[in-house]
Formats: structure tokens, sequence, C-alpha cells
């Protein structure tokens, strides 16, 4: 179907609004989680979303391996949010014997291949003061980069603001 | 009156704006400082910008108690202008005793029933790279749901980029 | 002729958009890069973009005087792209002897008074947390000073997000 891009900085809303419009297309509705739960905290947290979403959703955790749940799932249902992004490509950077260029490309193919509309939510994080460590910056360039590649991978692009959402393309 | 909230990046232009959408609205006009003068360097930047501002506002320096501010002053003022939110809400994770999810509803809820209109100065945090210090991450989080909370209670929202006012709501 | 001023987050397509916008003006085009070859990865970085630009644009490469350069080449070219001020602004504040607020006054005074369109890329820094680091918060205020007075000169104002060009002005 298509790929609908929301970003935005941390706390703007974005995964809100990425429910809200998922819940606005019909059907069959799935939700991929791309954290990870390394300690009691984030297990709680994650387990906290889970219930907020509701019934109206089956959840996948998947921190790497989307592409391929996209393409496993796509005719299991009719929409996918992918929360988020930027967690994924983090955790693709820390994963042993991964290429995240490669991996971001097929992410992306799978999503704009599907014949399920995909929600990709993703993070802002290149507004700030250029951060001192090495390992942020380059970060910071390979997630512009990946945001870049999703937009224009995208029939649909909102930024988010105080919780708002404001329709680039 | 109703809620006005004027939010960007730092030195996008948003007090200044501020002051302008107030001098718009016709009536007694008050400006709430929340910065707190802790040195010689921050008492002379305060007293500049009193200056600047000129003898239309009447400044009040109220860095925790804004809601009580706002309910007693709201006969006597047609418009106030908070500057800012994110500090506010800064001094009040200092503050001993004061829980900032229940003083953020209270300022909120204050703003809302006032009988004056209340412009509310925010900034954005979130869009740069995670912080690596734990309370600054907590400071991102509780800034960021109290700016969309603020959206959500206002009637307006301007976004603020260099220097230009973009109408969200 | 006119300013545009084209600014966003660290690799949100700013200077690609630069490019797009000075081949759509017709003309002899010149490419300002203010970027210093500090290293060998530097100095590879600023000739593989020289050759993505291709040989439509004359590349200059002018750390500090580009007021003055502009002045000097105002006759030989018809659209001047500056990339970027905020790598400029943070060269000018580490020259001995240069006083960024007088030389940020020459730069725009001399791209305002040109012959030829002066297309401005620059960095939104200041949304972010509060960089705990005084020379960064000094630099971001003072970006953000320049980032207001440039989009003040301008006739047009872009701001970018995820590659997309949204028009503030």
């Amino acid at each position: 179907m298509s790929i609908i891009l929301i970003g935005g900085g941390s706390r703007s809303g974005k995964s809100s609004h990425a429910l809200t419009v998922a819940r606005g297309l019909s059907g069959r509705l799935a939700f991929i989680a791309t954290a990870q739960a390394h300690d009691e905290e984030m297990r709680e947290r994650i387990g906290r979303h889970r219930q907020d979403r509701g019934s109206e959703f089956i959840t996948f955790e998947e921190p790497l391996d989307v592409a391929a749940l996209l393409l496993r799932e796509a005719a299991n249902f009719d929409v996918f949010v992918v929360d988020c992004l930027t967690l994924w490509l983090s955790n693709m950077l820390f994963a042993e014997g991964r290429d995240a260029g490669v991996e971001s490309h097929a992410l992306l193919t799978a999503a704009a291949q599907s014949s399920a509309s995909v929600i990709l939510v993703t993070n802002e994080v290149g507004c700030g003061i250029v951060p001192e460590n090495e390992l942020a910056r380059q970060f910071r360039d390979l997630a512009g980069h990946l945001n870049q590649d999703a937009a224009r991978a995208a029939a649909e692009v909102y930024w988010m603001v105080f919780g708002i959402a404001l329709k680039l393309k």
C-alpha cells in the first residue's frame, strides 16, 4: 500500500498520533515495537504501552528483523505501526555483523512493497548542538539519512510539535 | 479567556513574539518572569529585559507559584505573558516538597479558567541526541509532556523558527 | 538581488535543497564552502562534495572572509550558495581578533546588497537540552541570533525536515 512517516522530537506525541492514524485506516492492526527490554523498568514500560494500545493491535517485539517481519506477516494485517525507526537503527548499529545501510534499504523496500499500510515512527535528533561524543555524531548522521530516505519513500509525512501534527507531504 | 502557546528552540524569537502578541491584545499587560536571579549577571540580564519591555508591562518575578499569581491578579490584567514554562518546570523540580505533575496541572487549569488571556512561552528541548545525563532525560520527558498538555489546553499554538512564527493551531 | 535562507537540523537535506534552488535560478553559480579541512578525512569529504556538485558550480573555500568574497566576486556570478553560516560563525569565534557580531552584520549586509542571489545555508542548534558546556551555550545563543537576523534580511526562508522544505517566508 503505502508508507506514512510520523516524526518529531522526544515526547512530541509521535506514537500517539501513529496509533490514531492506524485506527483511522480500516482493517487488522499490527504494532511492531523495536524497543528492547534490557531491565525490569523497561519491561514494565513496554507492558504498560501494550495495555494502552488495547486489544485492537497485535504486538510484535522485534528489535532488528523488521523487514523480514513485514514480509512474513504482510498477508495477516492491513496496517503496521513500526515504533520506532531510530531505536531500530541504534539496535542495528550495536548488532554484530549487520550493515545498517543495507538493512535500512531492506526495511524501506519491504515497507514500500507491502500490501499493507506501514506507519513508520521516527525521531528528529539533529536540532541540538553537535554532540561531543563521536558515536553520537555518527548516529545523528545515519538517523538523518534514514529519515530522509524514509520521507522520500513515504506517501505522507508528518512533523509532530507539542502533540500537533503538521503535514509536510 | 484563552491560552496562547508560543514555543520553539533557544533563541528562536519566542519571547519577542509573545510580547508582540500581547501588545496586539488590548488592555492591561502583565509579564510573569520565571527566571531566578542567582548571580549578578542574571540580575543584570533580567533588568535589561524589563527595560526592553518598557512601561506597558507590569513585571512579576515568580519562579514557582505562577498558578496562584494568575488567580490572585486575574481581575487586574487582561493579558499575562508567562516566560517561560520550561524554566518554571525546572524550578519546580528542584523545589523541595513540590510535585511537578500536580503543579503543572494547577498552572494550566488556572490559565484556562482565567478571565485574562494567558500567553505561555515554552522551549522545545527534545530534538537533539538523547542526553547521557539521567536527570536531563527525565527533564526532557516532563517538559515534552507539559508542552503537549499546554498545546491541548491552548486556543492558539505557534512554533517559532528563526524568529518566524508558524501557526500550528 | 535577494537572500534566501535555508535552515534545519543536521542531515535534514539543507545543502541539497540549496543546490536545487541555486540550479533553478538561471546564471553563473558559485559555491562558498566555509568548512576547513583540518585533516585528511575532512579533505576527502570536501573533495567528494565538490565532485557531487559537478562543473555547474565554481567552488570557493572561505572559512572567514565571506563578506569580502561576496563583494569581490559579485560581478562574476548570479547566484552564491554559502554553506554554511553556523560553521562560519564557529570559525569566527575561534579566529584571533575578530568580532563575531560585527562580522555577522558585515556578511548579511554584503549579501543583502549583492547584485547576485545569495542562498545562505544554516543549522538549527537550539532545540535540544541546554548544553552543560559554557562555550556551547554561548555558541547556541549567537547562532540563534544570527539565524534570526538572516531570516529578517531574507526574502525567502525555508525550514528543512526529513529532506522536505517547508516555506516559512
